[in-house]
């Protein structure tokens, strides 16, 4: 019988200008190579364990059931930080302990373990690029087997380091949110939820950021003509601002950390 | 018996640095994990459907029959432009309704259809991401099953959108043409075909664009020195203007739109 | 029985904002739909043969055994330049006879074969992308049957074109190396081993590159503070010059071809 082929997603820091990523890549194949490899992004910031953390958790359940991410986003390479393995929403994950899991952690079902580095990484490691040396054998192990014993030692979620966006804050009239990513369309994307606006209560708003007040939530966004600014929720269901057929993030000057500011209207 | 595994290109807008073109191939393999997906490039300008409908044109037909091209440049996702999927010189194409599949409409045998939103979207469809949520499910069904008729109703391609490059004009004694196009290495990629030149008449010709007057084709970007300007047919028998060894993009300070002349030589 | 697919490895100069790369896939899918296809880097700096040579010696060995490598930079295309395909350290790899692959023939065992471009390139073969028209259905051909007596003639390695990095240079107390690489992170890369070295004597050692002078040879980069410049040896033994969470590239204006000095210290 055919197996289906295992799939591992990458998300780093690397670039793609160096060697790094299709050397990750040759040590998966060099342990199995018929699992597929599917690239998340390799332009983190890098060291921004923050930002890979938002990426992964836009992405991981897009893919098949037992699909293995490997996240390598690893500034404290070599010092003494624990490697990760873990499963999670019924995917699997291998990532360094700085944060970059944080969002897993909420599967109150997830089982942790702790990579065994000399088991895995063998008398060869170096000392700066662990993804290589010990995380990407460990990935494809788990890709092949969908074994977590074989790992190391299973540990507890709650001692590993969870590193998160700030929430939204509701003030009385206020809901009090952030941009928190700039995407490549120049999107402005919040960390205010469907959610958190339905629990703030019933249109209309007045969304401020920067000089912009934006009146309305729009539907999509060829809702408004060319050069306007919008407000919408993004396919993840958070709000965005956006300029149609533009990039609200060069036009406004305005990026991660902007404060976006949500009040009822008419205004008290 | 072992099938072989079906492929769907991937042309978009995206970027590589947030995580859409991962979700892209997410959904593409929870609905077939065999699909073998190529990227073909995520570098279109935002929303610039002409050069989408450029570089598919150049690309589709370097892969088995039968492949299936999916083409995300959609700015006018979430309103009512229809989405696309057909059948044209023995591939398949999944794309807005905006200009993208242009260039394959010339096919007298190509068969069009509309995608069902409703049947391929479902419920939870974004009105932001509809090459998630429609088109990637679309083109895994065509992918695995190469059967239009699930896809949804046959429409005519000339009710369908089509924005294709102007074409290069001859004059009495003059071939005008443009840059249709500037490739990674600063090639100025112009509109005129071999053919069009055989049409004009025979060498010598003089060719100007800006300042510089090239006085012949070349067969290679080594025909001449390093440093010099050089007109020379590309891979897709195009005029192309190039800068051996160096950016004739960055040395000329020329790009799309720019006026390429052809006139025969010696000049009436 | 089912075969394990075949791999080829892609290393360009063609960025990813065109087509290139992806008519490279489809060339190879349309010859064998089960060989998969890893991108190493596109974005060696256009024509820098000694980069992509770097960069593969770096890369290749990563690789299941029997791997086939296809280097397309290729600033000679349509002179008469050879093209060749060869097997090296139990790997194939194809690319032109420009220096790409100089550090192959350090292999005493390596056999190379020059491609017979008129039976892989055939008569409508570009004299612009033989990346495309004769170097891909020739690595696709190796990939899929080992064999490279239909690749064209043997040749003696002794003859073809070797462009190799100056190795570091040996004065009484003074190791004389250089930056021959700026990683994605801005870490600058030398050409001094660990093995160089160990024969120039033991620590401690004053490193000086540009007016900083390091006094140690870290372990990690997490070994000092951030903002502190290190030495360390990379991932391939080869020693770096390194800033803690930034990029000494940017942050000290140096780069390729940069001196490092390594003395004994105390100075005599």
């Amino acid at each position: 019988m055919a197996h289906s082929p295992s799939i591992i997603t990458l998300l780093t820091d690397f670039g793609t200008k160096d060697e790094y990523v299709g050397v990750l890549k040759g040590v998966i194949l060099r342990s199995n190579r018929n699992i597929v490899t599917v690239d998340i992004s390799h332009h983190i910031p890098p060291q921004d364990t923050i930002a890979a953390a938002h990426i992964l958790s836009r992405s991981f359940s897009y893919f098949p059931a037992e699909t293995v991410h490997l996240i390598v986003v690893d500034p404290g390479v070599g010092s003494s930080r624990k490697i990760l393995a873990m499963k999670a929403y019924n995917h699997y994950f291998v990532g360094p302990d700085n944060g970059v899991l944080s969002h897993l952690f909420r599967d109150d079902n997830a089982a942790v373990y702790q990579i065994d580095m000399g088991k895995w990484g063998g008398e060869k490691t170096s000392n700066t690029f662990h993804g290589r040396d010990i995380m990407a054998p460990a990935a494809a192990h788990l890709a092949s087997t969908h074994c977590l014993l074989d790992i190391g030692e299973k540990i507890s979620g709650s001692d590993c380091i969870k590193t998160l966006q700030q929430e939204p804050i509701l003030l009385k009239n206020i809901l009090l949110g952030g941009v928190v990513h700039v995407d490549h369309f120049g999107n402005l994307c919040t960390n205010i939820t469907r959610a958190d606006l339905e629990a703030f209560g019933p249109e209309p708003y007045q969304i401020t950021i920067g000089n912009i007040v934006i009146p309305v939530i729009s539907k999509s966004y060829s809702s408004k003509a060319g050069g306007s600014y919008l407000a919408l929720f993004d396919s993840h269901d958070l709000l965005e601002i956006s300029l149609n057929q533009g990039s609200a993030h060069k036009q406004l000057g305005l990026g991660t950390g902007t404060e976006v500011k949500v009040e009822k209207f008419p205004l008290d």
